[in-house]
This record gives C-alpha cells, sequence and structure tokens, in this order.
C-alpha cells in the first residue's frame, strides 16, 4: 500500500480539444479514474465495500491549470490522500509534464453514497489506515462558498441517456461538458479556463430538466463565471453550483 | 514492431453507463487510443507524419459485442492492421474478458487527412512495413450499403465546444452518444447494442446543426435502426450515415 499512485499517459489527437490540448472533460475523467485505481489498491475501493448498495461519487472537485497537457506529449498524474474524517475523504492530484513540472493541481471531496436510500453512507465502515494520509502539498484555494444565483435569460438542458453513469445520475465528466458548452468555440480559442469549481446539491436523474443560471464578475485577470443549475419541475431542487474561471492564453498556436 | 498491440483496463463505475457496462462512447474512445499507440509504436503515426497538416481520421466503425465488459473487472482490446492500400488502411479489434473469453470485435477503416485542403492526403508517405498485417481473423460482416432516409418528424442536433476535437470537427466519440441519445432510458435497460456502423460522409463543424433522419426495421432479433445526419442549413450536406442494433439483453442484474 503506498500513500501516492503516479501514472503516465500520452495525449493522442484523438483525446484533446479544439485547442490542441487536454480537454477539462478528459481531465476530469482520468482524474476519476486514478482515484478509483489508488482507493482500490488501499483496499477501499467499491470492490472491498462491505455493503454492496454502496458507493464513491464525487461531493466536490476543484482543479486549478497554469497550462494543460499539449497534443502528441506524456503527462502524469499523481494523486494522494489529503484528509479523511466520518463522512469524507479529501484526496488531491497533481498533473504534471514530461519533465515533471507541474502544469496543475486538483483537490477532489468524496462520500460513500447509499444507492437504495441515495444518502452519505460515512466512511465508518472503511478500512482506512490513517497513516496513509500524504503531507505533500495541494496549492489551490479551496472552493468560495455558494451564492444563489436567479439568471432571466438561463439556457436549459435536459439530460439524455448518454450522460447517466452506474449510479443512473449524471455524470461529473458530462457537468464539465455542458458548462464548456456554455461558451463559444471564439472565446475557447482566445481564453483558457484556469480554474473549476463543482459542488454537487443533489444527484441529477434522466430526463431532468435544468435551467442554468449563470452569472459573471472580473477579477484582476480573470472572468470569474458562476453557475448555479436547478429543477424546472416544481421541486427546483438545486442540483450544482459551480464556477468556472477564464484567462487570456499565454499562447495559441 | 509488433503487428499487435494488446492493452488491459480496469472498468470502474465512473466509467460504466447505466446498465453498469461499458458504455459504447467509452468502447469507441479506448479503440481509437489503441489504434493510436499502436500506429505510433510502429512509427507511422502523427507524431511520425511527414506534412505536419496532416493525421489519421476515421472513415468508417464497425462493432459488434456479444457482452460489454462489466463494472469492476479487467478487459483486454487487442489491435492489428488487417489491410494497407495507397487510400486507407484497415484495422480491427478483439476485445475480451480477464479469461480471454472474446465479448467482441471492431473493424475500422483510417485516412489521412490534409488538415489545409480537408482531403484524403493517402498513406503513400508513411513507411509502412506490408509484412505488418495480420491474418488474424474478424469475425464481423463488412457494413451494409448506405441508403437515403428522410423522416419527417427528425429530431435534430447543433454541434457545441465539447463535440470538437483537435481536427476541430466533431469527435467520433460525441457522433456515438448523439446515437445512443435518441432512444429512451428505459429502451437501453431492456436491449443492447448489439451492433454498431458509422461511416463518416463529410466533417461536421462548430455550430453547424444537423437533421437526425432515421428509419427502423426488425431483422429476427434485432431492431436495426439506420441514421441519416445531414447539414440543415441550405448546403444540406451529408454528415454521417450510421446504424444501430438493439437486440434483447440476455441478463440485467
Amino acid at each position: 500500500m503506498k500513500s501516492e499512485l503516479s501514472e503516465s499517459f500520452f495525449l493522442s489527437a484523438g483525446e484533446t480539444n479544439a485547442e490542441d490540448e487536454m480537454s477539462l472533460p478528459l481531465l476530469v475523467s482520468k482524474l476519476i479514474d486514478i482515484a478509483t485505481a489508488h482507493a482500490n489498491s488501499l483496499g477501499i475501493g467499491n470492490p472491498d465495500m462491505p455493503d454492496p448498495d454502496t458507493g464513491w461519487v464525487l461531493s466536490r472537485l476543484t482543479i486549478e491549470m497554469t497550462e494543460y497537457p499539449a497534443v502528441n506529449t506524456e503527462y502524469t498524474i499523481t494523486t494522494w490522500v489529503e484528509d479523511w474524517n466520518r463522512h469524507f475523504s479529501i484526496r488531491c492530484f497533481c498533473i504534471s509534464d514530461s519533465d515533471g513540472k507541474p502544469l496543475g493541481y486538483a483537490r477532489s471531496v468524496w462520500m460513500v453514497l447509499n444507492t437504495r436510500t441515495r444518502a452519505n453512507a460515512g466512511l465508518g465502515k472503511l478500512n482506512f489506515d490513517k497513516s496513509l494520509i500524504s503531507t505533500r502539498p495541494c496549492p489551490i484555494e479551496r472552493q468560495a462558498k455558494h451564492i444563489s444565483i436567479q439568471s432571466q435569460d438561463a439556457d436549459t438542458y435536459r439530460f439524455r441517456y448518454s450522460d447517466l453513469d452506474h449510479y443512473r445520475h449524471v455524470n461529473t465528466v458530462r457537468y464539465v461538458s455542458l458548462l464548456l458548452n456554455q461558451f463559444s468555440l471564439e472565446k475557447h480559442d482566445r481564453e483558457m479556463t484556469g480554474r473549476l469549481e463543482l459542488s454537487f446539491l443533489h444527484e441529477a436523474r434522466y430526463d431532468m430538466e435544468v435551467k442554468i443560471n449563470r452569472e459573471m464578475r472580473k477579477d484582476d485577470d480573470a472572468e470569474i463565471y458562476s453557475f448555479f443549475l436547478e429543477d424546472m419541475s416544481e421541486d427546483k431542487t438545486p442540483v450544482l453550483y459551480a464556477r468556472l474561471f477564464f484567462r487570456p492564453r499565454l499562447r495559441l498556436s
């Protein structure tokens, strides 16, 4: 059992975004994969859950990148557990290039979902050795507090079959694509998404239609978009609070 | 240089569809990745292109599965070149479970795209050793001939930022999600997509809106849906011809 897991990948052309770099949805997907692999190697993954009707889900995710891996290059993701309590596991990540230079970091908050009750089952039944908690620094800020947003001309989206995963709720990666799709190709060409914050409030299910409320404020060199997704039915269930930071691109080939 | 490349993967919960098996978009993504890795290892991948403004793109893809890898299991993908001519490379795949039992096969037709002219650049400049062509069988049928379909009540879709890749055209994986999204969760729960055929006619670009013409016929134990995607602008450019075979699920946990 190791307190850190590192894996290296080659970024192929089929995997990049239109700007020829690692796409944010792919990065999120890789972070979830390596988190899963590390948890499994520590004997605390889904295959080792005492109750088979429970499993790990993301509660929060923060990613901050100064640069994304470029097409046809190798990159490495390293993950470690930063903290562990009765309710949540905090897991961090460093994304680095083939020279070992950090390109960015991520911090994730995980909980164990009971898939019958759809509630937080707690981590009490998992046999985690706390000496595996790593003191390696993860130099990115915690998430901002949620604010309530109601926008007049909000876009809407109805979740479809491909948005669902194992838990029969909308997968994290699909929320990221949905947020990126709120902006034009021209904006993505001109600016990079320097930071992403996701905070899951309630699960979104098949055929749910959400209102994508958003607002923007400028902060030094970044445009900060806050999003608040809510169920459009009478329940008005809050689904997701998110922030996306756009920064001018330093280089665009 | 080896005529075959095999890679094994663990299917984690975050990667599955709502039926707890490998999703078809993920399978397509993995096939493209391993094809890329094999081509790179043979010195005929994008990083070795004599003209940097050229790169491999899929022209056709056929997948036929009797079963999909299940969550929390290992699976293996093996790829080899079945044929090679001046215009196209034919590459096949076998997907097998951890016991080596084949779960399905795929056949893909690749061409080299000139990203300036958007035309087929041919394979003449690539230094491929034809002794690497493998005689391993790929026991699935070739694609059916295209038929023209015009449906009255066709759904439409406008391509967004996240649908694009390196080539600034719509990525294969996103077409697969779009096709699956034409059917309800209930149908996917009841039936499996036993076979997929994709045949790319013209590239779809950012903000293009397509009409998703479709028709269905029954054939023995399968429902066969044919799709014809065309640009809704005056050009009426044909984009994609596809077929999706639904078969009753043998087991659903």
